[in-house]
């Protein structure tokens, strides 16, 4: 059995949770929490919940320590301090610090003798390996990435520092033509407004201007400007009752050409649908939680990503097995 | 530069030449043929093209040989005979005979000291690593594989044995609504009729009978028997004119749940469309070369397939470069 730690009890900690039931091979051992243990309650019973302080003691305990904090401010600080220690993963998404994040965890990992897989998910994580997979077998082509149907939290939240907003969701949906040019083998330059739509939802406090709600959204820099953005007004109970899931999604698309003359067009195209962002997310996080203590056994230590975790790795089935059902 | 030489000149081997062309650390060094060298003209000028016999006096020539021959008759040979002496890539495509090949690739690479990729290609290769990927990350699902529209080699040679058929193609085309479904996140149980059609064009001698022709397509087991088969009678010239290239392509799905009552869905859906099957093929294990040629030289030796090799093997990217711009 792996014996898994979850540091963080979000909605990727408990994604994380539940993911593990899934995999006869591992086991939870403990969530650890930085907030007061006892004001946590988790939903698998007879699994501890620890302080942070509790971890170093842990060492011999868990194989692997998978950690579900954000990306803005807990995983900078907390990998390199735990991929001393422990195995880790972890889901790093801010995609322009990920080399400096690399550089922090891979000393880090080495000096522990230690595996750490970072920015583990699915973007970056399997877009990424999509990308990769698409790149090297048609180096003569076009990348594509789109995002959604899905929820977005950073724009979510730009929602909801607005004047007057008291609560809201965004969701980024790609453009059924853009995606549509793109397959037909085309290789459209596509604008930022070509690609995707953000359609806002929007609750306002009581008396608050709408019209001034909507122009400061649609108009606000990095977040709607370059986008064509669709605001509605929704009360809080409709926001509840149609927006509380976490959907998202989308595709990664390489097109490309072959033949002495270029004269052959190729298409690949990968994409996702998910019910729950968190959930799938910490779905491959387990599995690569899996790699990173096989690894570790192997010798590998340092700082991976999915570009470095040969495929084997994920899957408790044996080479002779995998060879005989999957290839 | 990789030194790359191809053993077979048939469409994979041509796919392959062009590849080369396309990967610009690599270079073709000469292209093996066990027919008399002088008899074939190649694409390439200033390559050589050497005899079969010449080819273990070029051990230290070639850092990767990649063999474009056949699953039937050629590559059960061929691969564990050159896998001593040689880094070697081939496509063996049976699939119920491939952890027999791995056995003899296996012995022969390691006493050569050598690292041969075995069944590299899309399927095997591409669409085995989307399996795997999906298996690993929803555990709690189903798997579908759809292949087409495309034309099958196999299919086509059925219909010109046919008593009465001059020349003929097949393609297989997979049956959206069965797509759909699966899409839907239903989990169909699918029948081999429910997921693919089989549409024959037929170019029949003068004479023949074509009621009787196309029954026997029709009923022919294995091939045709369990699918619902489509068969047109067209002139050689319609033939040549409509249906002489080789496109292909397919899609690989994984449907699964996750969640504590597994209450949401999630669907990974990979999708290939080709202009040229042989081409794509070519493709794909050039790209594996090059990761044959670095894994033997970090010492990983023996038989690997696509699941042995970690993605950056393949690009020729350095992790610094894959971590900024793939990631």
């Amino acid at each position: 059995m792996i014996r898994i730690g979850i540091l963080g009890y979000g909605n990727l900690g408990k994604g994380v949770e539940s993911a593990i039931r899934q995999n006869p091979d591992m086991e939870l051992t403990a969530v650890f929490t930085r907030r007061n243990p006892e004001s946590l309650t988790i939903r698998s019973q007879g699994v501890p919940v620890l302080s942070t302080d509790d971890l170093t003691a842990m060492e011999d305990k868990i194989d692997v320590l998978i950690l579900c904090g954000g990306s803005a401010t807990d995983l900078p600080v907390q990998t390199p301090e735990y991929a001393k220690l422990f195995n880790v993963v972890d889901s790093f998404d801010t995609h322009a610090k990920i080399p400096e994040h690399f550089e922090k965890v891979e000393k880090a990992a080495l000096a522990g003798e230690k595996t750490a897989l970072i920015s583990v998910g699915w973007d970056p994580g399997m877009f990424s390996l999509n990308r990769l997979y698409g790149n090297v077998i048609l180096p003569e082509g076009k990348d594509y990435t789109f995002w959604g149907k899905g929820v977005s939290q950073g724009h979510s939240d730009a929602i909801r520092r607005v004047e007057g907003v008291k609560d809201g969701k965004q969701y980024t949906i790609p453009v059924e033509a853009a995606l549509d040019a793109v397959r037909s083998g085309s290789n459209p330059e596509l604008t930022t407004r070509e690609k995707h739509i953000r359609e806002c939802f929007v609750v306002a406090e009581e008396g608050a201007d709408l019209a001034k709600i909507e122009a400061e959204i649609k108009n606000m820099p990095n977040y709607f400007a370059d986008y064509d953005t669709i605001v509605h007004f929704i009360s809080q109970e409709e926001l509840q009752r149609d927006h509380s899931s976490i959907p998202h999604g989308g595709f990664v698309l390489r097109s490309g050409v072959t033949g002495m003359n270029k004269e052959n067009k190729h298409l690949i195209e990968y994409q996702l649908k998910l019910d729950s962002n968190p959930e799938f997310t910490a779905s491959v996080l387990v599995a690569y939680a899996r790699a990173a203590y096989r690894m570790n056994k192997e010798g590998q230590c340092g700082c991976k990503t999915v570009f470095d975790v040969a495929p084997a790795y994920l899957s408790p089935l044996s080479g002779e097995e995998l060879r005989k059902n999957l290839l």
